[in-house]
């Protein structure tokens, strides 16, 4: 393998344990042969198991965006359409995933929020990304009268965002997608109110 | 310590440990230097970590449910109030504690949910047991018209409980209250719509 895909497995292997044990309970060596990587050249790539963690994180949350994106950036359905589509889109990964794993960015706030101030800062940034993409999509809603007038968009994002990763977190408990689909129908069609037939 | 006061303390210690660091990151000698029982006397008490995991988990719910009761059964309030207030409750509480921790049921949710089936059979049923309790009370909300009455109690109780946990998660993020009187605000202001000044 070549240095470029050599941290790429890594990362790629990483990332999948990491969503199925945890990183606590993950060691570098496990993630080494997962990868097919000989012992002891995870140091060439990351100076230490927080950095490759770190790693996994933005990669994972790079990718999360990329879909997001797709989604929100769709200007031909209506903006709250898209919002639904978005995590209707992973409401289907997690059914074809027997509703495993959950999502990383909360499962790493609930495994290290207390235990790494790295982990926590980068966490807080990146949550907050993607609530403020949330939110911008949620005020284009507003701007067309989609939504209540007086719906803070940054405020609905950062509950929707939240509700979201607390529905996830019930789907991995009951192994059922039925707290995916009542966020969404709280969340779109109570909350949100208005009608968003596309 | 007698045989009683020696299983009190380990599943006390153990549940700050697992609270602080995970069940997996959580040994059993550090639980028993934690308790200052000493060692080899763990296996008197349970018959394996994963027991006392559970006698954990349940010892935390039966805490917990004391709670919830003792807002909920309040007749002199009105059943929105009281749901509000045993939450707000929680919400001074995390101040106290500067955002750390969160709840013992979603955090072992996260990390345990995958990984052992004794432990995502037991969350299930104690959260179900904490939800069915909420959808009581939002059931005699509705009866006495405080809510409206397409609002179905168990759903709602569902969306409720789940968002909090959500909001948990992110208030050890950001470590910042703001996710808590986020859901407060939405849950109780927003979705269930009247007022309900006590």
């Amino acid at each position: 393998m070549t240095k470029d895909k050599t941290r790429e497995a890594l990362l790629e292997h990483g990332t999948r344990l990491i969503l199925e044990q945890g990183y606590n309970h993950t060691g570098v060596l496990a993630i080494l042969q997962a990868a097919g990587v000989p012992k002891g050249s995870f140091y060439h790539y990351f100076r230490n198991k927080e950095e490759f963690g770190l790693s996994v994180l933005q990669r994972y949350f790079d990718q999360h965006m990329a879909n997001v994106e797709r989604f929100l950036s769709d200007a031909s359905k209506p903006p709250l359409l898209r919002l639904r589509q978005c995590f209707e889109f992973y409401v289907d990964y997690f059914q074809k995933h027997d509703c495993r794993w959950g999502c990383l960015l909360g499962n790493l706030s609930q495994e290290l929020a207390d235990q790494s101030p790295a982990f926590r800062a980068q966490l807080g940034e990146l949550i907050g990304k993607w609530t403020s993409r949330v939110a911008d999509c949620l005020k284009e809603a507003r701007d067309r009268g989609e939504v209540a007038q007086n719906l803070d968009p940054l405020r609905t994002a950062e509950f929707c965002v939240n509700s979201w990763e607390g529905a996830l977190l019930a789907m991995k408990a009951v192994k059922d997608l039925r707290p995916l689909h009542t966020f969404l129908a709280f969340f779109f069609d109570r909350l949100c109110a208005k009608s968003i037939q596309g």
